[in-house]
């Protein structure tokens, strides 16, 4: 794992907790760095912004506080606007954002709360605002994603680097 | 993806829907059924159908069809006790399981349904009823797992192949 | 009771354990049996399939493992479609149903979940989508009733007969 | 249905709507009024006003105005405490009542709201309180029952008789 | 605080209990009281029959015994009509009231128990059913109100004067 | 209000939003100012950055926008320590706070999320955790005025000064 965690270090000058959490067996660190590479770093039909939109979104559901920390600095950091991070952390409905990623926010957290009660009406809502097939997965499959690690992060009291906090602010 | 799913057809006589549903993208597939196997197959202090059982319990709370079909016949299968694969269905409070198993599906249940309730209390809980600091990350990794493929499932509308339910009555 | 359980000897094959849980009392027993004869197999608007399907939709509102064992079984049996069994246990919403029994299912769900909002809205939705007057109060009354049952099941730790799992599989 | 309505303008000056409600059909109102005779006015070890207590408390978490405006009246009168009557439909924890009785309420609250989770631990805490067998039986069945009636009455928007608001004030 | 307290007296034959809690302090007593007299008693687009609908609604909700029965008691005199009063206990839905100030009950409720789900379209329902910029003010400022004495109340156990029980039946 | 918001300017550098929402009536903006001001800043028994900590830690169960972003600034600064405020945005639960001041946070959020359940127990764990019964009022008080202006704010869609953001990070 070191070449992963030198990685990380040049690139943000720390290595996240959550690798380091992970790092006690390789088969582990690798499965969750590929698929969360895979799903917020990889080309798609939302950017890397939303992607980290919906992260933040879905942890205030769940209460996370390692991934409100670091997903809630990204989302700073990417869209230069410190406010937006705030309210994807307090109540994604106070921000000003456009209709379509409303409709991706209500999606990705009316999965996270209420997964059973998620059908064609919902997916449809999502079309007329501009999502194809493919974009639809990506909102589930990021949105499912942090319904998982922000489990294994309440699980574990897994605590988020220091750098975060003062970040983009 | 050819020799992956030959290999179910082998093992299984079919290839699971979830993983069809994944196919449309090596990477996707790759890393999911890298983690999957990982978590459910590789060596740990979790039987198998501990970790089935995990995977029911959590399905339940989240009303996922695809997984309650698939990993409820799983459970009649490991055990041998179909009355076993429905309670984890139903309401995992009725099966009589043993304490360490209770104490399992309890957190991994409270994880599910409350994650920003879980506190060093109900670690605590786990260690007393026999589960060390490794089997508490194979149960919350397991239990988010699942947090995880319910929610990619219902937002697609995933649909269980019909083997699985006459399978082990 | 010998002669009622004797009919059910050699209906069913064995008596049901909820009979013989209110059998310490013929008063109880027999305005139970009244009750749930006249409900599920009286003459009505809704087929016997119909009024199991809400029995166990319900049941699954309230996870009473005793009803969505038996009343699951007869879902399978009077649809000869194990999958709509294992739906309306697991997840109604799931199940490729009729617009009307949708709506049927909805309401039911609705009454169990939150009877304090059912308003005459909902009972328009029943209206519009076939359910006459009469209809209505038969679904609210198996709906009702098994929202009794379901709580002397769950307050008396009642078992189902084993006989019902390997049922119409 | 006319003596038994007669019995009804008798003993309490008129006919409950709940009775004019069922009399559409013999069977249904002679197997509803079979089953509340028997839990409400038979021998048992709750005193009738404690079986009244439990149907304003079930009937308060369910919040159906037909049930607390009839049973609210009914705890007034047997109790000679208009108090007790607006503390059962207010907020039973409210009310200054022996700790038996606040073990039944806890109970009957609990087997309405999360069923589910009733378990020998629920049992226990009202054994402890001194109830045997039977008359945890009569708690659960009683609870049981106003879930029902709560229900009937909310999905058919059953109308109190005016004549109870001002009972025992 | 003698004058205020004789103020009381004479008007509603005795002191508010909610006035004695405040009146350890004066500065607490005249901040509350100055609070409550303009939101309650001030000119407003809203009736005072409909702001004391608003404060049993919200109590409902909360379920506040002091509360309850103190403004259940102001609705039945300010309305004249008992059943309103209890309505508002109970289930305000339950009640025949205009459309207008169904609007306005819905609003309240919905901001008592999901505030973080008011949005525009919420606005928009109590302007289509003619309340003004300042009337929707009032609505809220009279709901946020009840919502912190409902709390006060609960959190130190405070009891109604057995003044209130009777009045206006 | 010229003179009131002069003070305001000179001590925060700005006139805090929710004073100029409430300045369209001087009753209103000195009722709330008065209360405020004797809650937040008047002798107690809390400290003030106890009285913020139980501000955003209410706030946060109401998700409220305005609250969260102007009293999260209050804990960071008044604390010296970014984390706090962020951990009390979240999940107050993540913080590492001592028992008293746990004990104070878990009244406050009870008080908020469910207040009907307050009893004597509730009462009686701050006792042992060293509060006496002023602070006791002192916690409630806090906790409740936060559920009305959450409310207020929520309902008004209130936005806060941009300063906020910034502060003390």
């Amino acid at each position: 794992m070191e070449p992963y965690f030198a990685k990380c270090e040049e690139k943000l000058g720390f290595v996240p907790n959550v690798l380091q959490a992970y790092a006690f067996d390789m088969a582990k660190l690798e499965a969750f760095a590929a698929m969360y590479n895979d799903l917020m770093l990889a080309p798609s039909g939302l950017s890397k912004l939303e992607r980290e939109m919906i992260a933040v979104a879905v942890s205030s559901v769940n209460r996370c506080y390692y991934c409100l920390v670091a997903h809630g600095a990204a989302v700073r950091q990417l869209s230069g606007d410190p406010k937006l991070g705030e309210q994807m952390v307090m109540n994604y409905r106070a921000a000003r954002v456009s209709k379509r990623q409303r409709a991706m926010l209500d999606f990705a957290v009316k999965l996270t709360a209420e997964p059973w009660n998620i059908e064609e009406e919902d997916r449809a809502n999502l079309r007329a605002a501009g999502f194809d097939h493919r974009d639809i997965w990506d909102i589930a499959a990021v949105a499912a994603f942090f319904n998982m690690s922000n489990r294994v992060a309440s699980a574990t009291d897994m605590r988020p680097n220091l750098e975060y906090h003062a970040q983009a602010r």
